[in-house]
């Protein structure tokens, strides 16, 4: 397989990992769907044998933790059809092709929300489903809210609440949220207010890359 | 499409969310390989439109977070060929059908670090990718370990290693751990060693369902 038909992440494996190495021996594509892209490639394992590795390639995705100025967060609850029940999670959608992750972060946070803000931040990053997904989560936090109206795709349905990072722990704690995503930022949430970990913040308007 | 034909979890709607919810219409197997099997159903919106929903149907999954008895925790380092880099992982593992998910967490330690555990803790559950996938994640805590020998699978090259729970938080904060899985159940971790959060041990050979 040559290096323009991998669909994967540039190789990022350490002199000293070489000896747990995959490689592409070769591969198809599966499915070809609106959503979902899945592959499946041959490989050499480390030992020499081989195996088959099935993996949906995905864009990637930006995930924002709206911190409003009383300190509650914005928050969603939307029905997930393939968990057939309504999670609790935090604002993300995904990148489109080529996006700068800060303005994905933007726009998603408007679309979904109608919230703009003055300040954000980034946090970092989050691989969703390691044994099965390319898809990466960009965390950013946003702070400096203003309100003002959603405008959800056609096929979104999406409802919005505020809690108090006291009651989000809560709900971490007995099951309410359970989203990964949410449960990931609520760890960065927990370290953030203590003091434990910090945030480089920035205004909405400083310079980045053209999208 | 009949509920037989419906391979997703039992419905968990509350009557206060009936607003929100997409409803099954008919559906079809898009893809079915060795380890992704991908549907693509049409879905009645909570607005009356339709739509399409792509999504894996997942067994369902064990981590556990093995403890040490000088409080260090055992990790794995993996190469993911999706993500075509090494990830820092708690150990985990896919249910086998009908499996019970704390046999499934003793099953995976042992196989993949050589560890059994004097003592099990249930800590919560995790839903890994809700835009796309059905899997959960059941958590659990393990501590009084002997080491043994790993047994992996023929096509699995996992390498062990030890860190401390400071170590590991400044991982999830620097990128060095990035796996959503681990992540989340750092945030666990970090509640259980303050007293925050309280977990139930229970002996190792405590009465389990017959699976």
């Amino acid at each position: 397989m040559s290096a323009g038909d991998d669909p994967r992440p540039p190789r990022q494996t350490a002199d000293a990992d070489r000896h747990l190495e995959e490689t592409p021996l070769g591969g198809e594509w599966v499915y070809d769907g609106a959503l979902l892209h899945v592959r499946r490639d041959t490989v050499r394992l480390p030992d020499g044998g081989s195996a088959t590795r099935e993996y949906v390639v995905h864009a990637g995705a930006v995930l924002i933790v709206p911190v409003l100025d009383d300190g509650t967060l914005v928050i969603e609850r939307q029905h997930r059809y393939p968990m057939n029940r309504v999670f609790v999670e935090f604002p993300a959608g995904k990148l489109d092709p080529g996006e700068d992750p800060l303005f994905c972060g933007q726009r998603e946070l408007q679309e979904e929300t109608g919230y703009t803000a003055r300040e954000w931040a980034h946090a970092g990053a989050m691989h969703l489903a390691v044994a099965y997904s390319t898809e990466i989560i960009h965390i950013y936090f946003a702070r400096g809210l203003t309100v003002g109206d959603q405008q959800l795709d056609h096929e979104e349905f999406v409802e919005l609440t505020t809690v108090t990072p006291a009651q989000l722990l809560d709900w971490c704690r007995d099951g309410t949220v359970s989203d990964a995503k949410t449960l990931t930022c609520t760890l960065w949430l927990q370290n953030v207010l203590s003091g434990a970990w910090t945030l480089d913040w920035k205004s909405a308007d400083f310079p980045r890359a053209a999208s």
